[in-house]
Parts: structure tokens; C-alpha cells; sequence
């Protein structure tokens, strides 16, 4: 592990839900295991009005609640809230900079951080290009010899398309330089999303395998049995497409996907996520119906529960059309995966949370044992679980025992909690601490968010122009619309339908 | 399945203890599971004087004893035992044999069998070739329109060295057709061994895996905790390399490495295991002491017990010079295998009973993750164990979690005691059955002994023209002479070291 510099990290939007529920907390449990600079200060930034002190006893509690670790040593989290402080101001105001920059060197001669500042911004994104040009207009991202060092962290979403994101991109860019700049996707933080550089370039069994001469296809699935709750407003404007696809899915694609880098590093790994964005074959219009299927949840009844429909939750309008579950069939043009279908499915209101990417391997060349052979497609799954009961699971054809040559599909399994003594950090605190460390190769580059958007945008386009591509209902609860069968090629394909549990399945567990 | 037809089962051999423990209780098993044709019966044979009725209560205890499924229906087991007979010859008496084939003629009368008999060999080897001789002389081989089919099964061991196995090959095939002769060896039986061909034949994940481009080496481990108990005559004219590697070692490389039949069939599999046979490298004399390794256990205590050295058992000479450890480095020089060593590893007298096949694939061409990487030689092993905790283990590479990229061997496993509702048949269960099918798959074939012998017999004839090659000792209990360890050529190879549970291992494990 690198050490940390001595540094300043200034959130704005310090009133906000992510700063008590995740930023502050993770902090703390970095705090916990020695992983922060000995010099090192928080400079909490929102409007609203706080005393240090009200700040730190606020945040108090909210790492009481949300931390990570087993147990809490009072003493320590004493010694860690000394570490906060506060500054209001009205971050839409230019000339409130000033004080932020008053207070900020203040606070780095009294906690001798060099002037090395980390801006985090966890703020509605109308924001997100006003605050890095306040920043400018101050010199706050100046940075070199003997004024320390500048980093910006910027939230999700990152633009509305590809023109706002190229847009806000570059106005960022004309500040600060693109190695200052962390576009935080907190599914890198996550272990078993990092974990599939592990599991796919450490270990010489698997690798051979992945490519379009062994992969069938692949799914990327990741459910959410909540609807919308309180965040209508936000998602009605946003859809499942903006809101899990653009971002996370792309990144969880370029994990799986990526040609194994030259090194573990900001440039080696972002390079071949962006490769991997830029060869995925992007839809004209009239191909969009075939290769996506959209869909609306409808109100039903889950486990006993009257479920509301998508179109009766608060703040969403009557005739939306904003999608709560899409699917898509994607295609990474390349060497390694011409013609390897991925399917990528998320939605809100499916039978159950669960994150994964399944692996699809090709039936044998040769079909030897025909007794009740039930793999007839495929016996062979790989299934890399990202949420819950994380952990790897392999589907194989094994000799039922008896005479003849009868098979039957069984498993094999690895659970990260079989790992008892391993303490599972938060995906904040890995990506804080990377920021830290001045290791961007979890945070999105430029490219990749563009290239990202490209893939999406002429969906995002097809649906508003064109009307008379559907959107299919969905009983909340279900594996979303029946048209998502439509997609697979071959009879007898089909999704994998998880449970909570890795090494379950099936269409209607857990309804 | 096929129907199985209305058959006699002659045993040879019907006082002795394999009959008993093995035979007549697989029988049994397989009756009550109504696998045995309705027309069938069982006629002992031996020297020994028993009634029909003395026979059937002695087997009566037997069967209650040694069975294999749960639980026992009393009112079953009498009727399976009214198909037992019994007739007393001297079988080294030629003219004896029209006793015997007087009553096989009143029996298949009775019993309706229409001429179809198995004889089953269970006698001391000196016999394989006389009763066949004797069987032939009063045409009791003779099958053919009318006349029903005749087998003959003859146990291990088949031939003392090349010359004698070809001797009593082509005895027996001047009486006997080769489809006709059933060489049984009872590792052919055991599902695992058996489940190899539908796990690397069923599954488009791991065969692509399997040849020289993946795997780096293979091991083959078969050891026994027992010394040589009340066998020691036997044994010391034996030796490990006789007792286990021609015949059941070899059976499981032959299913490790052999090529994709075209369909599995007895022609099908038995050409593709020749062909493994005939592909092994054979050694010169000069070169046996570089490629073999062999060894006698030495007195030691083992978890507290004093356990005496080989040469101090019942029957052992104080001088002998017997093996009852062996270690092989086997080359297979075909296109699939070539410069991949095969060790192959057996004994009597170490630390645990434990059968198993190791592959272990090669390291990543290239080292990414260099923090406290402890796959510096090689994370992956696949090990498939034959015995006992029946399964399959995948060790691999994980993330542990937590900053940076630090990798961890963890494992995936599989276990037969997963599948509650399986059955799981003994091996002889499966090959009585095969013969009465006519299914000779799971038998050797005249040219797969011999080829096996090739590759032994010239290492067994070093040893005798060549006092220089050392026999070392082993400590009781322990993984045989640490000479073993030069077999391998790189530094950082080693054997593993397995333990009773699938999933453990430690060189010191268990002791």
C-alpha cells in the first residue's frame, strides 16, 4: 500500500443523505483500521447552517448507525469527529468561494495538510459545473510545487446524454486537469466487481475459456425488488436505462469484458474499459425494438403485499412512459467476442435484489451421453454473484451415480463469507481511499463516460421519436415483460432467473 | 437401459471371501432394485462341501452384513436367496467339469435361462488358465443360436509381468472370443473414476482446458493408511507397482487422459484407453532410478499407536526388497500431452486412505497482481477424489478483500454427499451388471493389459537386474521416502498432500 498524504477533503453537499449514510461513516472506518494521513481533516460545505461542533455531534450519530465495522470503540470515534468541521455557503454563489477559501487555509495551517485538497461533490448535479468553475475562479484547483495537490470527485449522474456529458465534461476540463478529475461509480468500489479482474487474470484456468470460441453468451442482471420509493421525481426524469445501465452495467460489462491489461494501473485498466465501451455495436433507429425491450411495472401482489403500480407511486404522471425495467442485447464488436450476445437486464419491482453476471458457456462439440442428458443447451454456467451472498458459482454436468451414463447438473461454489476472517470494506471507503492515494483506476475517464453514452443515446433517442416502440407492462414482482424472451436467438436459451441465494434459481422462487 | 436377459452366474471361487463380502451382497443390491433378470441364478462353485440350502444360510449373514443400501426387507432377501445354488468340484480336475456342466443343464432347465452363463473366476491366479481349459473341454464356452451367450470374468491380478499376461491372454483366447472375456478391475466400477468421462466429456468448460497448453502437470495419488495386514505373502511377491499402478492406476490415467471417444461404447472407450497405454513413455534401465522412486515403510508411531516397519510383518522376509511405495513420473508422448508429467504416487503406510487426481494448470502468462501473491507457482488445481469425501475441488485466486489487489487461494468444491437423494451403486454392483448387459465398456481388453505391462515391465526388471537402484525407507505414516521430491523438475512443484476431507491439505495433516 502507497501512503496517504496529509490532506483536506471538502464535501459539498455535506447536509445530504450520501455524506451521513455512506461518505462520513466509510471515512470513520478507514479511520478505524490507520488508513487516513495522521493530518487530515473534513470540511463539511452546504448551506445549511452548522457550527462545527453541531456538525460533528450530527455525524456522530450517523456513524453510529451506518458504519461498517463490528462494534465501535468510543474513544475512537471521539478522536475521529475532532477531525470534521463546517462551513456554510451557498455554493451557487461565486463570491462565497472566498470564505471557503479563507476557511480552507486556515484549516491547513491548523492541520498542516500542504494544500492538498480533495472536493467532493455530492450535490444535486445542477451543480456539477458551477462548483469546479467557483473552485477556478478562487485558484482552489491550483496545484505543483509547494501549493500540494487537487482532486475532484464527482458524483452520479454523470449528464443527462451524451451531449450534456461531453458538455459538462469539457467545462470541468477547461479547470481542472482530467488526472484531478474522480468520477466516483460506487459499483468499482464494490469487492466482487473488482474481484473479476482477480478471479478472470490471476488464475489460468478461466481466462483461456473467455472468449466468443468457448462463451455462448453472457447476462449481466442486476434486480431490485424496491420500486421508486421517495426519489419519483428524480427517476420518472431518468429511467432504468440513465439511472443502472449508462453507469454501473457498462462498468460491470468492462470488467468482464477487457483484454487483460499490462499492468494494474489508472491507464492500463481505463484503456481497455474504454476499448471494450467503444467496440460495443451501437443501434440505428429502426434496429432498437429488436435488440431492447422495455417495460413499466403494474401494480400486483408480492408474498401477500399489494404492490402499487408504477404510474400510482407519488410524483410519477399518470401517462408515464419512463421505463422501470429495460433489457438489452448487446454486441462487443471485437476479436475476442464477434458475435457473444450480451444480455443486460435491470429493472425495480422484480422478484428479488441481486446483482450477477452469468457465463454461458458453449455445449461440448459432441453430444456423448444421451440418457436424460439435461443439457441439452448448456450445461455450463458461471455465475460471479455481485450482491447478495456474494460469491462464484460454477454449473456443471456430473455422472448421476447408478449404472449407464446418466447426467445431472450440479454445483460448485465459493462464498466471500466462507472468508470469516476477511472484512469486507465498503465500496466509499475503497474508492475514498484510492482518491486519497491519487489511484484513479476505479473512478470513469472522460472517454469512458462518453463512450458510454454513445451506446446509449440512440436508445435513449429511438424511444423519444419514435412512439411506436413499446413499453411493456410488467406485474411487479415478475422477471419483467415476456417480450424479453424475444431476444435470445435459440430455443430453449433463456435468462437465468437467481434467488437470494447464489446457488438457487428458478422463475418463481422467492414470489 | 438395455433388458437384461435371463442368465446362470457361475463363481468360481464361492467359498472364498471376495464372494462373500462382495459378490453375492452386490448381487442382492442389484435384485433389489429389480436389475437382475426375473430368470436368474447364482451357482457357487468351490472345492468346499455345502448343500444348496448351507450355501444360501451362509450367504444369508453375508449379504445382511455386507449390503449397501439402507435398511434390509427380510421377506426380499429370502426370495433373492432361493436363487442361490451351490455344487462342490475339485477345480483342478478336468473331469470334474462334466459334473458341473450337468448341472448348469438341470439349473438352466429349472431356471429358464436359455443356455445364457457368466463364469466368474474368484480363485488364486494359478487357476485363470486352467478353468477356462477345462470349461473348453466340455464345451461349456459355446455360444450361438440356441445355444445362449457365455462370459467369462476374471479377476486381478491378470499376469505377473508382460510375458505371462500375454500367455494367459492367448490361453483363454483359444476357448473364449475376446468380446466373450470380462477383465474386471474394480476401480472401473467406482463412480468417480467412471464420472471422469462425463465430467470432461460433458462439459464445454473444462475440456478445451485439458492438454499440454493448460496444464502444467497431473498427479495421481492413491494411498492406503493399512500396511499389508494378513496379505503379506501375497504382497511381498507383488510390490505397489504390481498391486495398484498395472492395473488400477493406469485404468484412471487411462480415463484422465484419454482422447474424446466418438460414442461410449466398450469399442468406442477400450481404443481410446489402449491408445493412452501404448503412448506412455517406456524407460530404459539407466533411466528408471530418474523417473521411479520407490519405497518401504519403516517402524514409527503414528498418532501415538507403534506401528511395525514392512520388514517386520507377518511373512516378510527380513531382507525383502519389496515396494510398498511408489512414485512415477509418466510422459505421454501423443499431441495432446506431450512434456506433461504424469506422477503417479502410491503406498501402504501413509498418513491417510485417500484417492485422487490433481491437475494443475499452468500460471498466467503474465504476473498483474504482485502484492503477497501466493500463486507464484500456480493457483489452480482441479482435483477430482475417487476416495473417500467423494467430489470435486476447484482451488483458484481470489481478491481478498480490502484495498489493493492482494490475491487469496480459495476453493470451490463439490461433494457426492451433496446429492441426499442419490444412490450410490459399490463397484461391483455396476460391473455384474454390465456383463449380465453385455456391456463390456468398463472392462479391460487383452491389448490394454498387455500395454500395460509394457510400461511396467521393464521398470519392475531394473529393479531385479539392477541392486544399484536404491529401495528407500519411509516412516510409517508419512508420504513416503522425501526422495519423491526429486521427481520434480521446477522449484516450487510439489506433490499435495491430501487429507481425508476433500477440501484440506498439509503435508503434515492427519499424522
Amino acid at each position: 500500500m502507497s501512503q496517504s498524504s496529509p490532506c483536506i477533503l471538502v464535501i459539498f453537499g455535506a447536509s445530504g443523505d450520501l455524506t451521513k449514510r455512506k461518505l462520513v461513516p466509510a471515512l470513520f472506518d478507514l479511520y478505524r483500521q490507520k488508513l487516513l494521513p495522521e493530518r487530515f481533516a473534513v470540511l463539511g460545505v452546504s448551506r445549511s447552517e452548522y457550527s462545527d461542533d453541531a456538525f460533528r455531534t450530527y455525524m456522530l450519530e450517523n456513524v453510529r448507525k451506518y458504519h461498517n465495522g463490528d462494534g465501535l470503540d468510543k474513544a475512537l470515534l471521539k478522536r475521529f469527529i475532532a477531525h470534521l468541521y463546517y462551513q456554510a455557503i451557498d455554493t451557487n454563489d461565486a463570491a462565497a468561494y472566498a470564505t471557503l477559501k479563507t476557511r480552507l487555509d486556515d484549516l491547513n495551517d491548523e492541520r498542516q495538510t500542504r494544500g492538498n485538497y480533495i472536493y467532493y461533490l455530492s450535490t444535486p448535479p445542477s451543480l456539477y459545473d458551477k462548483i469546479p468553475r467557483y473552485l477556478g475562479a478562487h485558484d482552489l484547483q491550483v496545484q505543483g510545487e509547494g501549493q500540494g495537490w487537487k482532486r475532484l470527485i464527482i458524483e452520479k449522474p454523470f449528464g443527462y446524454d451524451l451531449a450534456s456529458a461531453g458538455a459538462l465534461n469539457r467545462t470541468i476540463q477547461q479547470i481542472f486537469g482530467e488526472e484531478q478529475i474522480y468520477r466516483i461509480d460506487h459499483y468499482l468500489g464494490k469487492e466482487t466487481v473488482q474481484n473479476m479482474l482477480v478471479f478472470r487474470f490471476s488464475n489460468g484456468i478461466f481466462e483461456p475459456l473467455w472468449n466468443r470460441n468457448y462463451i455462448h453468451h453472457v447476462e449481466i442482471t442486476a434486480a431490485e425488488f424496491i420500486g421508486v420509493e421517495n426519489r419519483g421525481r428524480y427517476y420518472d426524469h431518468s429511467g432504468a436505462l440513465r439511472d443502472m445501465v449508462q453507469n454501473h452495467l457498462m462498468q460491470v460489462l468492462g470488467m468482464v469484458a477487457m483484454e487483460p491489461p499490462s499492468r494494474i494501473s489508472a491507464t492500463g485498466v481505463r484503456n481497455e474499459t474504454v476499448k471494450v465501451f467503444d467496440a460495443l455495436r451501437v443501434y440505428r433507429p429502426e434496429e432498437v425494438s429488436r435488440y431492447v425491450v422495455r417495460g413499466q411495472y403494474t401494480a400486483s401482489t408480492v408474498r401477500g403485499e399489494a404492490i402499487p403500480g408504477y404510474r400510482e407511486e407519488a410524483d410519477i404522471p399518470a401517462d408515464s412512459r419512463t421505463e422501470t425495467f429495460v433489457a438489452v442485447k448487446a454486441f462487443i464488436d471485437n476479436w475476442r467476442w464477434g458475435g457473444v450476445p450480451f444480455f443486460i437486464r435491470t429493472g425495480k419491482r422484480l422478484p428479488t435484489r441481486v446483482t450477477e453476471v452469468v457465463i454461458h458457456f458453449k455445449k461440448t462439440p459432441h453430444h456423448l451421453f444421451t440418457e436424460n442428458d439435461q443439457c441439452d443447451v448448456s450445461c455450463n454456467q458461471l455465475i460471479l454473484r455481485i450482491q447478495p451472498d456474494e460469491g462464484i458459482l460454477v454449473k456443471f454436468g456430473m455422472k448421476l451415480p447408478g449404472a449407464g451414463f446418466q447426467i445431472r447438473n450440479v454445483n460448485m461454489d465459493f462464498h466471500y463469507s466462507d472468508l470469516t476472517d476477511a472484512y469486507i470494506p465498503s465500496a466509499y471507503e475503497r474508492l475514498l481511499l484510492d482518491c486519497i492515494l491519487g489511484d484513479a483506476t476505479l473512478y470513469a475517464r472522460a472517454d469512458a463516460v462518453e463512450a458510454g453514452w454513445k451506446f446509449v443515446d440512440p436508445i435513449l433517442r429511438a424511444w423519444q421519436e419514435r412512439p411506436e416502440i413499446q413499453i411493456f407492462g410488467y406485474p411487479a414482482g415478475t422477471w419483467g415483460p415476456r417480450e424479453t424472451q424475444a431476444l435470445f436467438d435459440e430455443p430453449g436459451d433463456d435468462w437465468r432467473y437467481p434467488c437470494a441465494n447464489l446457488a438457487n434459481d428458478g422463475e418463481y422462487c422467492e414470489l
